[in-house]
Parts: C-alpha cells; structure tokens; sequence
C-alpha cells in the first residue's frame, strides 16, 4: 500500500494479495479519517458481495471465486461504533464482461486498486435504525 | 432527508420512501444548487430506468419492481427550463446479484441512500439539441 | 468538446463521434493534468473493453457494436512513459439494461458525455511492474 496527499485527498495505491477492507480501515484509523468519500477501480479476488433482504433484515453474501474486474466502487467511511468503517458498493466483471454487483462485505485486491479517499472534516456517525435493521449515516 | 455541510461538501442521508428525485432537486432548488456532482449507494425501490435511443430520439423505459442494490450513482446537476435538474446514471442488482443499468428516470429509496453532493459554483445549463433530441451540458 | 472549470474542477461535455480516450489526454496534455480523479456518464459507441487475465499478463478485449448508455465510468489520469494517460474502468448497458464491464480499451462518445475531471496537483506516475504485467500507480 502506497499513498500521496495532496489538497487534503489521498491517492491510495494497493497491492495484490491486500485485504481491502482491512486497508482501508486501519488507514482511516491512523490518520484519523472520520468521513469521508471513498471511489476506485482495480482488481478483486474472492469478493464476497451481498444484497440485503429488507423484511429478513439480513445480507443475502455470495463469494465470487477468482479475480474480477473492479469496474466501480462507490461509498464512504463514517463511525460505526467509534471505529471507521467502510461502506462501499462495487459493480465486478469476469471474463464475459457481465457485471455483477452489491454490498461489498470483503475482498483481496487481484491485480491492483487505484482508490481516492477524499475525506469529509467532520465526523460522519452510523446509528442503527431499528425499522430497517441496519446501522445509517445519521449526518 | 438528513443533511450536513461542510467545505462545501454535502452528505445527504434519505430514508426508505424518499422520491430520489424529488428530494434532490427540491433540496438543489432550496439551497441555489445550479451544478454540481451526485454520487452515491444505498438501495431502491422499484426504479425506473431508460435506455435512449437515438435513431428514435426517445427514451426506452423499464420499471424493475422490488428493492434494489443501488450499486453506483453518478451524474449531476444542471439547470434545466431555469431549474436544477437531476441527471445521474445507475446500476442496480437484486438478490441474484445480477446488474441492470441506465438513466434513472425515477425511484423511491429502498432502504437508505448515502450521497454526495459537490456544488460547482457556476451554473451549468441545459441546452436543447436538435441532432440529438436531448437537453445536454453546454458548460 | 467544450470545457468550463471552477474552483480548480473541469466539466467536460462531449459530443456524439468524439474518441473518448484521445479527447481526455489531449485535453490533458495541454492543461498540464498530471494526475486526477475522472467520471462521468452518458453514452458509448462501439466500446471496446478488457478484463485483465493475470496468468497471461494480457487483456482479453471485445468491442461492443452499437450504442450503449455509460451508466459508470470511474478512474484516473496518471503519467505513462511521461505522458498523461486516461485509466478508466465503465459500466455499459443497451436496450435490455443488462449491464457490461470492464476496463476501456476504446470509444466513441455515442449520444453526450458528461464528465468531470479534477485535478490532483502533484503528478502521478505509473511505473511497469514485472509481477503483475501491467504499468501500475506508484504514488
């Protein structure tokens, strides 16, 4: 993992084999990112995605083995429980080029990620939303 | 609809129910929104999408009924007649994981809706285009 | 291609038939873009997307003919071999809004594009890096 700042954004570069998850979460830990825009392509391998089930309140996870094109990443960091926690939903694409999208629950970088982390300078908090079941940017 | 401000950055938080829509350009027209970038995940219900097509200059629609993953948000504000006009793109997926896309016409948030919008602060304007039969950017 | 910029953010519209990838590091080249964050949506034609196979060390290409709505395009600007180069990974969709995707290889703009370019003022640079095949970040 390599990064650059500049202007108060970061460019963060990952490697194969990096857990994206954990990356990002301990980065934002360090240096103190409370918020903030997270946006990259790349590559994953074994991404597990998920589609949430509104009336069983409950993720729907499916891995897809190999490595996929990252054609989108989308999401934020915000604190949930006190800790930064990444929020992002991913479009990924095979050998066919079909997508296939959702939640990401966790993923292996597979060839590389090219991610900006733009952060917001003020804390963004999830509190959890009893009607939906799931912990919500509470801005 | 829950907002917060900071360096120029909106975090808006909608709640299941919320009319994408709706919500956007009322709030883009309450606060002088004239351009600007939208992004953002979450999830929707019944989404109308569109394919345009050009050699018939009208727009294919199709509504997908149910709750979506709302996988990737992207496009902006403009004014359009004088007016902010939302134009993003999206892709969707449901509990086979599979992604639908297009340009959203209309939805309903699903369960939430985490997006960001980045003011441009100089209007952007909409201008009629005869070849195309479309409204587009004419910065 | 008309381009308006403000607080340091460029909105690029582009018009039907203009070679997306030649516009954008053109564009870049004389704007003196080293390095930045690129989006935008709209329409392609005849792209041509890859997905990289990483035991080959070589991208598997296939052109899709006709007019699709770019429902995502997400990536960067860095320097390669010295020279600003568009990395963009898209998602795609046509009549049936089944979605595609995967790194652009090549397109043309198929109705408008609608894209934002913002600069990160220090360059980045891509250096080839023999385990992976490919010219990666090295921020």
């Amino acid at each position: 993992m390599k990064v650059t700042k500049k202007d108060g954004v970061w460019a963060v570069s990952l490697d194969r084999g990096d857990d994206l998850r954990s990356c990002i979460e301990a980065f934002a830990e360090e240096q103190k990112i409370f918020a903030g825009k997270v946006e990259g392509i790349g590559a994953l391998e074994d991404p597990e995605l998920a589609a949430y089930v509104l009336h069983k309140k409950e993720y729907l996870r499916r891995t897809f083995p190999g490595i996929f094109e990252l054609d989108s990443m989308e999401g934020n960091i915000a604190l949930k429980d006190g800790k930064p926690f990444l929020h992002v939903h991913v479009g990924i694409s095979g050998e066919d080029f079909i997508m296939f999208g959702g939640h990401l629950m966790n993923a292996k970088i597979g060839v590389v990620g090219e991610i900006w982390i733009t952060p917001f300078s003020t804390p963004l908090h999830r509190v959890y939303c009893e009607d939906i079941g799931l912990a919500r940017w509470d801005p």
